[in-house]
């Protein structure tokens, strides 16, 4: 429960974790919930490739808001649009309005990996958790009571207004929790997301999750983090 | 689970509580950090009535930033303050900075009511529950931690960087939470804070606490709240 971290030399006092991917298996999810939308209506779909096709637009739709191309919108608001852009690449229109805010509405209620609840309950016991997402607080906030992931805080992109890799994003939470950058880990399955943790100050520990975009898409990471392993139960273990 | 607020005409999605007062019993928790320092210093002091006094300046010192005569600081950093002028009151000075800031942390660390705990699940189960609160994120963090308070959400006056009964302080967190201020309901102690509630489009909830100010203290209801009560697990019953 006094675990340092290396790479910057401080107790850590609050694990936060990248969400989607990281914690929760985001593409089986929409997956699902795409199957069903498509199931209602007799659509001929690919439920996982559309779910990668939705998923492919959230950096692109981000990256307006960091470049400063368009104010501040919730994730919501991208989720949202972002299903109209996959809807559109495959010819299909004319759905009602509000199915389809329902349909994006899938992201808040996402299943946790197996180890996700114990994992982050068994960290709870020594440090504070919260996620560190793009994600915004009421998705965060629905995410949690649905998996029942034991959070001490959840602050979301729209309390920052910032999305990562910005480096607001990573700084904003542990502001918040009285902390200093070197005092916060970030715990992601994603290395460009712990490098850019690492550039804000933050410690980083690596979670593997070959699972992600289906079976047969596993990278090995190839940084030097604080922490690997592939669960949270395990980064548990080691802190 | 789905109460309906005569004050708002909404279904409550959310209850949101007073911290101070409301959830945690303030003035034994500060008068027992008091009555430590003081014996640690041979002081003679009556710990009650310092924290009476403690407490007392914390609406002048919130008000100083409602006004707008000085920029937002955080809740700590007024307690912090109003522990010198408490100290400087009774012409005690000398001490050292640094056990003077552990002593102001005393705020974080504060007892529930004997029904909070219990009381907040039961209302979870149904609701987003959370703090509605002058308190700063970490404070409340902390105190969540320590008193094992179940909330689903932590969003500090330092997110609103407002102060109750500004209406941007009753209003922020539900706009966090995606909802309208008629579907969130404030629960607490103070028949002040629930009518700035209402004035801001918030559902009220009065739950009385005739201790909080020491035996022989209370004072009757006087408002028309939309449910009313003597326990946290009274209000959850209602709902």
């Amino acid at each position: 429960m006094s675990y340092r971290a290396p790479s910057t030399g401080r107790v850590i006092r609050a694990v936060l974790f990248d969400v989607f991917g990281t914690v929760v298996d985001w593409r089986s999810g929409i997956a699902a919930a795409v199957g069903a939308f498509a199931a209602r209506h007799g659509l001929d779909l690919d439920a996982s490739a559309f779910a990668d096709s939705w998923r492919g637009r959230y950096q692109p739709a981000m990256q307006r808001v960091r470049s400063g191309a368009r104010p501040f919108a919730t994730l919501d608001t991208l989720h949202r649009e972002n299903l109209d852009g996959a809807l559109r690449e495959l010819g299909l229109s004319g759905f009602d309005p509000a199915e389809l805010d329902e349909l994006a509405r899938g992201w808040h209620f996402l299943p946790p990996w197996p180890d996700s609840v114990a994992g982050i309950a068994a960290i709870r016991r020594g440090y504070i958790t919260g996620p560190l997402s793009n994600g915004n607080t009421s998705l965060l906030v629905d995410m949690a009571k649905t998996a029942g992931l034991p959070w001490d805080v959840i602050l979301g992109s729209d309390v920052s207004r910032a999305y990562k890799p910005d480096p607001a994003a990573y700084r904003a939470p542990g502001a918040l929790l009285g902390l200093d950058p070197g005092e916060v880990m970030l715990a992601a399955a994603h290395e460009p997301d712990l490098a850019a943790a690492r550039e804000a100050g933050l410690a980083a520990a690596y979670i593997a999750r070959p699972l992600e975009y289906g079976p047969g898409t596993a990278k090995a990471a190839t940084g030097h983090w604080d922490l690997a392993g592939t669960s949270v139960t395990e980064i548990a273990g080691l802190l």
